[in-house]
């Protein structure tokens, strides 16, 4: 009943997490209706981000600067390293507050049966990294899932073979939990707590 | 601690009704992260929506078209006429399949309050369509809302000067509730149930 370009807009917000059918609709309807500016506004953010977005050369979090401003920050100190899988854990840590050092991005964590591997997850990378910045100590907070506990293994075997100390995030993190959700003080706690490999 | 383009892209996912700064960013590091093809999709559809779509010259819902395909189809009866405040409205009574007849969409209605008055409901087109049409019965199925009520009794003492049948929709719609989201059968026995106003 909606001509083809409503039809196509509704069908393309379905892309977003979490919104179905009713909500796509509602969402189209409310943009035409009644939001053109902000509309706008997101059309032209989204095709800006998907131009320019890339990697940063350094950590690999998303960002269109060549070098993050957390790897250009020369006050953080570059010979401790937290590797997380998504630039939202790199939020979730940074505002626990007592992490000064850098991080490493996996975007992601070893899914065989989706393809992704290490070399998808930049761990030649990391490893020229470590050795490039003189890292002392890693501290992996990749998601205590099944997945993440499996990358921090494989990880961590290949780090402790370069003589630095390399722990895990304390498990004041809940066991299934995704580390984004963790509020900043069960973070500034795992953090302290982590255990040696 | 995003780029700039990322925090532009979060922000500006926070004009899409029912999202807060948390979805907005998960939505905008899932597209970032793992969905390029559907945000571009739903970039270009943005964009093409935004430029092309406007308001059928007949019915005035959203559409691209010069008229909607409900205005266009010679098999609907035009003397019959259903007065809706939005497209979604049109959709749900449509889903209730009974009625074949046209449709006239406010895409609102009235709010002082909010500078919505007759003429941005399009009511003298209303009145125009109707000659025009020569509409013998207008069914006035606005929301059961304090708003939807003002707006079917200010349409009904416009068009009952015209002498033609106002009905308003029975009240199988549960008051204070939103047409788009009653069922097929409810609206079907709404529709029977019209009382003459
Ligand atoms: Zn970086
Ligand atoms: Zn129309």
């Amino acid at each position: 009943m909606f001509s083809p370009l409503i039809k196509e807009l509704i069908e393309s917000l379905r892309c977003l997490p979490g919104v179905g059918p009713k909500s796509a609709q509602k969402m189209a309807l409310y943009l035409l209706e009644r939001e053109h500016q902000g509309a706008d506004r997101l059309a032209s953010a989204l095709r800006n981000a998907l131009d320019k977005v890339g990697r940063c050369s350094s950590c690999r979090t998303l960002t269109e600067e060549s070098e993050c401003s957390i790897c250009r920050d020369e006050e953080r100190d570059a010979t401790r390293l937290c590797i997380v899988e998504t630039p939202a854990d790199v939020i979730a840590i940074e505002s626990a507050g007592t992490f000064d050092g850098r991080y490493f991005v996996l975007l992601g964590h070893l899914s065989p049966i989706d393809g992704i591997g290490p070399e998808e997850l930049g761990l030649e990378h990391l490893e020229k990294m470590v050795e490039y910045n003189q890292v002392e100590e890693a501290i992996i907070a990749t998601n205590s899932t099944v997945e993440g506990e499996a990358t921090c293994h494989y990880i961590a075997e290949k780090l402790k073979s370069k003589n630095i100390n390399v722990s895990r995030i304390a498990h004041g993190v809940p066991m299934g939990g995704e580390l984004e959700y963790v509020d900043g003080n069960t973070l500034a706690l795992a953090l302290e707590g982590r255990k040696k490999l």
